[in-house]
């Protein structure tokens, strides 16, 4: 604490992401990174932007990226916003829409930066209960508030709702942002990006951290009305011109225009995903039904924070959250076919330890 | 304007960078960058970082860049903040020290970017008039205020003040922070780094775009001490706990400890700009002292909007900036030896022209 800090600086709690070890002995399942690489073709973009010219300024309306994406999506540009990553995005889009609005509605069991940025720009915000299968009830979701965050599919839960779900929230609340963070939603499930023409409260919001593999670069974006993204726009550019640096420009377009490498590495994770939660399952562990690149799983017999530190051990790292709903549960980032026989040997092994 | 946006939303003066075009035919004089390109080394080691790993998030803590600076300033890593380039730095030093706490005191002619953060935190301000020929008087800064802003040297006048101004202010003040911004210090100023130690209320804002040529990849820092870098830390992990990515990490480390490039290629601007300055005397032209990488100038027969059209036909962009002082002056930045040159040559047959 110093007294030069703004008052609110002493309340924030800042979010804490995964460990990023500086040597490389262990099996990073801890933050849900891609365990395939980039899209080669967007590497080679990379480097050859290298350049002298860096010396000028990044495009600061990011206007190449906005066209790839926006004509991927069917949409004209000026429903796409460019953020240095998701993160970004999603804190002008609470500052720009929920700020003086009243309290934001989320789940009580979603991505921890949503209560981080309540705290940072002073919103109030209501934690609705997921059911005790950490599903969300869209009928939960309405009535007086600043506006609603659904992250689908969830995290750390990894459970997806279908667009019709997504829909009734939006009908339900016609007068506040509805923001669907969609980080994970190219592992299986569907996006509400095909509702924003015909909701002009949508907010969409994805990244190239997880499926395009781009974590290293942060990129992301949001998909809206040309209201809400000039909206954005208004806060990003009182706030930073050039989030944006050029090498994270071009390469995120290569990466999306890398169609096939996208459906490849995205598809073996599926598969991997979907194999290791069934070889979870068959050691006893309760496996949440997961669309994402990572799995939330508990077991009756080893509580969370052990198994954490058994197989930290074993030199695999997966995510704890504390927290009475969380605490006996892990999160699992999906990696390689070996390092996911990697992981599923050494739960076996710490399993037939803990109950000999 | 819309009925979603939070109600700050509508009364944002969002900061207007300088136009980049994107052909290439002008000289571009109009946003400050280096006309020399990054360090060769700074663009292999970027080129050698753009592998597979671009898949891992990057550093949160960007350990081995705060370690490079904070050893190259004398000082442990405690004392050094690094942002997305010093825009994003400043607009966190304005919320995490002058939120709540009165308004910030900053000179009526300085970085229009300034006012714009007030709007986007609702911070009150106070624009301290410098005098008719520009210069800040630091007896000015002092009385009830939240904080206090002072870039050195100051942009668009290119004007220097010297540390024992600096070190009065900050004496003067000793209960609010006392922000200096100095992106343009490596041009032949003094930097304030050396005051950090003895005043607990001075921060100093830098970065890599201007003498270090990387405003395409977006790498700004702070330094003061532990308890006011602690608070930046705070505010940045409550906004995005990954705001460089790798490549911008990486290489400002490389072009940090590239000194020969650093020494040789400001050198060469601090030459031009002052043969610059002298030719634009020569054709009657009233020229600020400049310790910077730009000019400002204005001439009795030719007003600056009509100097900036003139120059743009010639094919040469150049910056204006609109209102009662700055509005028939121009700011124009130093580029090669060779497109200095072509600026006085337009500026000659421009000025015979009117006068003729």
């Amino acid at each position: 604490m110093s007294r030069f800090w703004s008052p609110f600086v002493r309340d924030l709690v800042p979010y804490v992401p995964g460990e990023q070890p500086k040597d490389k002995v262990f099996i990073k399942l801890n933050t849900n990174e891609n365990p395939y690489g980039p899209s080669p073709h967007a590497l080679e973009v990379i480097r050859d932007a290298a350049g002298d010219d860096l010396r000028r300024y990044p495009d600061p309306m990011a206007t190449d990226l906005r066209a790839a994406i926006s004509e991927g999506l069917g949409l004209t540009e000026d429903h796409v916003f460019i953020g240095n990553g998701s993160d970004e995005v999603l804190a002008h889009a609470f500052n720009g829409f929920f700020r003086d609005k009243g309290p934001v509605l989320f789940p009580d069991v979603t991505y921890s930066f949503y209560p981080t940025y309540c705290r940072l720009f002073e919103l109030a915000s209501h934690h609705v209960p997921l059911d005790e299968d950490f599903r969300l009830d869209p009928e939960d979701y309405r009535g007086s508030c600043g506006g609603i965050v659904i992250a689908n599919p969830n995290a750390p839960t990894g459970i997806a709702i279908g667009l019709d779900e997504i829909a009734h929230v939006l009908s339900r609340n016609p007068d506040r942002v509805v923001l669907v963070d969609e980080a994970y939603v190219d592992f299986g499930s569907e996006s509400a990006v095909s509702l924003v023409p015909e909701h002009d409260n949508l907010l969409v919001v994805q990244t190239f951290s997880k499926s395009r593999s781009l974590a290293g670069m942060r990129v992301g974006f949001a998909v809206g009305q040309p209201h809400l993204i000039e909206g954005l726009l208004r806060v990003k550019d009182s706030f930073n011109s050039y989030p944006l640096d050029q090498l994270a420009l071009a390469g995120a377009k290569a990466a999306w225009h890398d169609r096939n490498w996208f459906e490849e590495t995205r598809k073996l994770v599926m598969t991997d995903r979907d194999a290791t939660a069934d070889a979870l399952s068959g050691q006893g562990f309760r496996v949440l039904p997961s669309k994402t690149n990572f799995l939330f799983a508990s077991h009756p017999d080893i509580s969370g924070a052990a198994l954490l530190e058994a197989l930290r051990n074993e030199g695999i790292l997966v995510r704890h959250f504390r927290g009475t709903r969380t605490g006996n549960w892990l999160r699992i980032s999906v990696g390689t076919k070996e390092e996911c026989g990697r992981l599923v040997e050494a739960t076996g092994s710490i399993l037939s330890r803990a109950t000999a």
